[in-house]
């Protein structure tokens, strides 16, 4: 009974949370089918910055173009973004359907959280898809509710890799003092059960880069044993530095950039 | 006198390959509107397949899905490929302008040739775009005749790098037996002069992974003394493995893959 009040009471703090948004995007034009269309050109380069940032080749970048605004709307929320995810776990399945795990249970997925576990898409609605820079406070209010939806073929993904006998590790950049427990809570609401471990970055880690963070923690699961088959992120930070994997899987995310 | 002759009886020669590929692709539709825009779920999955190609999440591939024909034909020939090539020169561009090289001659860059200096789409245009798997022996009677287009967005790139006082070395798997002389006409008359070395795959490197041959060839290079700031390539094995360099930069080539 009390859960399911707070749970009430959660969905209701999303709701104002998007509210308070919606206000603030008040100023943009209404989406119509003409402002979702752009001229070609822009498209075009939007198009080559978009192929660029997943490829790596564009780095340290702190918002969307301006130009980009309708393009990388259109992009996440018509249609494309939901394809590529769907794209890219079929990959990642059909690669792990050709390993098979061992009994001593040390065989090792890691999975990002922030938009490769949970989305923030609807929190970065918002800020203009990335248009606008990178706000720590208005995130954390936002990650505090833990009203983050799924991305669908991540949880299957998710779902698939638990059944079939790995460990899945969920590393995050996310504090673990202020985040852990709505972290937790979000992860759980959303069908995400069943993980080995969820790690956050505990104080020790404050200020360091995301590739030497999660380096580290790679490091300790391998030297813990694990065999990490697979690592799969949104940000190329997630998928560089040491002890990646035998397999690392790009996620897109045109939104933002974590160094 | 006799190197215009040459150049004339080189010009018939790749004038005649393409007449004989063009005889290859005459059982396709001709190229009509229609058939260059197919239905936008195709659309849709082929823009799907070639981020993540690009983003390197699918790997090992040896053809292009043959539903996707179309599609990449009218990237590659309809102008995206160009864009994306002139967005990622002008980030390299911008990379380069923060460098002051030294005086002691070893500021270094690595460029692949293959689709990076020199373009194979006319070869490719009658392999169907990659659609047909590959073929050595009409590769390399393509890459004897020495006819391979310089592309402009990387010449210019490659002048600039010249003059701007970096050593540039040509790294390439072509063999260097059979193919090194043909190489380097063909990198002269495309203008790639001035150049420090250009590295052409010897017996002893024979059968091994461009990542391997490639990594030992830039090992080699920063135990002379280089420092390697930057490595371009249009395949994800130039730019991975060891002494990678200060940045990498991928070039698109949704064609083919090179273990």
């Amino acid at each position: 009974m009390f859960s399911t009040m707070a749970q009430r009471l959660q969905e209701l703090m999303v709701l104002f949370f998007l509210a308070i948004f919606s206000k603030a995007v008040a100023g943009l034009k209404p989406y119509t089918r003409a402002n979702l269309m752009p001229d070609a050109a822009n498209n075009n380069y939007c198009l080559s910055w978009r192929l660029a940032v997943e490829a790596n080749n564009v780095r340290g970048w702190r918002t969307v173009p301006a130009q980009c605004l309708r393009y990388i709307e259109a992009y996440m929320i018509g249609g494309q973004y939901d394809r590529d995810l769907e794209f890219i776990t079929q990959q990642i399945w059909s690669y792990v359907s050709g390993i098979v795990p061992s009994s001593d249970g040390l065989d090792a997925w890691i999975l990002d959280v922030d938009d490769t576990c949970i989305s923030n898409v609807f929190y970065y609605k918002g800020k203009r898809y990335g248009c606008d820079p990178y706000d720590p406070a208005g995130f954390k209010a936002w990650a505090l509710m833990g009203g983050c939806p799924a991305i669908p073929a991540v949880l299957r993904l998710f779902m698939d890799l638990v059944e079939g006998g790995f460990k899945v590790f969920l590393v995050t950049g996310r504090d673990q003092e202020s985040l852990g427990q709505a972290t937790a809570d979000n992860l759980h609401n959303q069908g995400f059960i069943g993980y080995e471990r969820l790690i956050l970055r505990t104080a020790s880690y404050k200020g360091q880069s995301a590739v030497k963070y999660k380096s580290d923690i790679r490091k300790q699961l391998v030297e813990e044993g694990y065999r990490i088959w697979g690592n799969v992120g949104d940000q190329w930070s997630d998928l560089q530095g040491e002890f990646l994997g035998n397999r690392t899987f790009k996620l897109p995310n045109p939104m933002y950039f974590v160094p």
